[in-house]
């Protein structure tokens, strides 16, 4: 593959995480490397909000990290995406050329030959149209997706980074509210309701304390299975009768055997532009359910954006990997590659050890990776031991953000 | 005033908070140091559930903590009651006379001299009752309150153990949801909702980004001032006139001019057995006015129970007080004070200092300290300056749980 010289632009699209930062400090980390080599990547430009910025040619120079470690060494652990996202669905080709000639005219205005995206289903599916596109009119620019997700539903790849920072804080927050639910002596239930739409990664994460103390959400639901009310009434009774405080740790998306929604009563009827439902109240549904039928006291809690902005708790695991599968993505592209995706491929669990490929974007966008069987117990409503020697090492290590006034340093663009 | 020789007993009591061991584990530290001395107070024994497992003698013996400097560390960062809690009202001596008498055996059977009550505004009302019940007795026994609340609404003192770190974990959580928030460029209002029943000290947290990064709440409103929906709507609207997202922060507690609960609507009608009104939904109601009248995108976040129970980030300003104020009742009791409450008095803000003091816990017990006026912007929807630089010093510091399988380690007793 002959050397192709150019810029490249980097963007950040879809909902934030506590590492998509991290990734976008790992790509700044590669071009700067490929420059200090002389390779074949000049400047770096970052996109605020994602496509719809770069259309407006809304472009900020990244080389302002080029001399600054420890300006990048705080982007790492700094939350949500710094450059701005966003959830454009891009149009077929077919159905607005202007839209691809404008794009196009962008990438000629300033030499863009490499194309960085970071996100997660929705965003390899602008990868992938976008690299179809390029390839069609004859444009020379590489373009390549890298992951990025706290719902670790992305096909191909062992995990996805963020996952492992958000499976860290609903861990840990899940072993604190047991701890927090465990004080009295009176019956009662506590609901945690975790994020996860299709699939139940994040709600697995919430099991891990078996590995730790011992203490783990006694009830475990997922959108795998079909989620049935008298089941969990009865699991949940059967829990009462072992010991006062029964938690219960459930994905947002878990749906009867029909197909609905359990947290349909309390859906919003809002839409986003994939056309996803937005859902609100699984745990209030599970709440108003316990406190009818069984009748003892109950809460729910929802851990809400936390799950995914929470800067202050990641896994030093997943902050690690994310910035070394941004600066992956700059060398593959500049080695070559195009239309793909950037995954991990795990070599060993213990000691974990992974190493990075890329596939075919088109074979990856708008699929669905969701927890395998024989990661959830026979009943349906508890997780696995090798679910857990999976996760572990994905929340393992620590690493601390600098604290200016008690607070948090954070970089904004 | 002459040595009282025998032993002790502590316990907590109301709801849990991640400074609330750290007290414990002060108190231990006190009487460890007694007792290496050879002073006054010889076993210390933990009541399980507060008075409720002190009647039924659920006693545990917290000498295993003597040799076990690592132990007594860690537990200092357990979040929750790790002696259990419970929620007992004391009846009036003159209503229930066996059940002071039952307690009197109990005080007689263990030989205990020493009373240590770990609380908040109704656990001084315990300590009250009970020492002026052994005053009237002639039961030589020194009954001590040491505070604890993430409300910081104890009268009396400069602020309560518990409340830095609920402040830290708001302030933190609080700008990584601004960050969050932040990525999109469509106009959007986020409601935090914070805990506070009567008074907004924990809201007022949320504006501290003012002192690091610049970032906070655009409207804040607490429960000192009446709420005007009006006034909320039109100040939001001004807000997006400004900016794409703004986000308001919001006390559980806060009422309408009126006296009712703005979460009133979606309040469960359930009391506790001091009579509280237990609310949800503040943050809800607002949503849904945002929703109604301005019909932009909107959202609202319920902090939860993490907030009184996220031992992963604490303030180590507020575990250090903490701790201290536990270790100091010990000594003062050991000294002769009883029906005392602890408290802090300032001595400094910059740098930071405070002593302790002891106060009449007849004068202190159900008398709530709301945030005074001059804390309070003209607008009465947001922080003043003079508020931020009496929190600030009470964030201050981190300290770290140890990890264990990538978990915080936590305490089980």
């Amino acid at each position: 593959m002959s050397k192709l010289y150019g810029n490249a632009v980097v963007g950040q699209s879809g909902g934030p995480t506590a590492a998509i930062n991290a990734t976008l400090a790992g790509v700044i980390r590669g071009v700067i490397e490929i420059n200090q080599r002389q390779g074949a990547i000049g400047k770096l430009y970052g996109m605020r909000n994602g496509i719809e910025g770069l259309m407006q040619e809304r472009l900020v120079d990244l080389g302002i990290f080029a001399e600054d470690e420890q300006k990048l060494s705080a982007l790492e652990l700094t939350p949500a995406a710094a450059l701005g996202s966003c959830r454009k669905k891009l149009p077929k080709h077919e159905d607005d050329p202007a839209f691809y000639e404008q794009l196009l005219a962008v990438f000629k205005k300033y030499d863009i030959r490499y194309f960085f995206y970071i996100g997660g289903n929705d965003s390899m599916d602008t990868v992938s149209k976008l690299s179809a596109f390029v390839a069609e009119s004859g444009y020379d620019m590489r373009v390549m997706g890298v992951p990025k997700t706290i719902d670790n539903d992305l096909e191909g790849t062992d995990h996805t980074p963020g996952f492992g920072s958000a499976a860290k804080y609903v861990a840990t927050t899940v072993s604190e509210i047991i701890r927090d639910a465990a004080v009295y002596t009176t019956k009662a239930v506590t609901i945690v309701e975790i994020m996860g739409r299709d699939a139940g990664w994040l709600t697995t994460s919430a099991s891990l304390g078996r590995l730790a103390n011992g203490d783990e959400p006694d009830l475990v639901y997922l959108p795998e299975k079909p989620f049935c009310m008298d089941e969990f009434i009865e699991s949940t009774k059967k829990a009462l009768d072992k010991h006062p405080s029964v938690v219960v740790a459930v994905s947002e998306g878990i749906r009867f055997a029909d197909g609905t929604y359990v947290g349909a009563g309390a859906q919003s009827g809002v839409k986003d532009v994939f056309g996803h439902q937005y859902l609100a109240g699984t745990g209030k549904a599970l709440e108003y359910a316990v406190r009818d039928r069984i009748g003892c006291k109950v809460r729910s809690v929802e851990l809400n954006v936390s799950q995914r902005c929470a800067g202050h708790l990641v896994s030093a695991t997943d902050i690690a990997d994310s910035v070394a599968i941004g600066r992956a993505a700059a060398i593959a592209a500049e080695q070559g590659e195009s239309g793909k995706m950037m995954l991990y491929r795990r070599i060993s669990s213990a000691p974990y050890a992974c190493e990075f490929d890329c596939a075919d974007v088109h074979e990856i966008a708008n699929k669905i990776k969701c927890v395998p069987d024989e990661y959830i117990n026979a009943e349906h409503n508890g997780i696995t031991d090798a679910c857990l020697a999976y996760l572990r090492p994905l929340i393992e290590g620590e690493r601390y953000p600098k604290y200016v006034s008690g607070l948090p340093e954070q970089i904004i663009l």
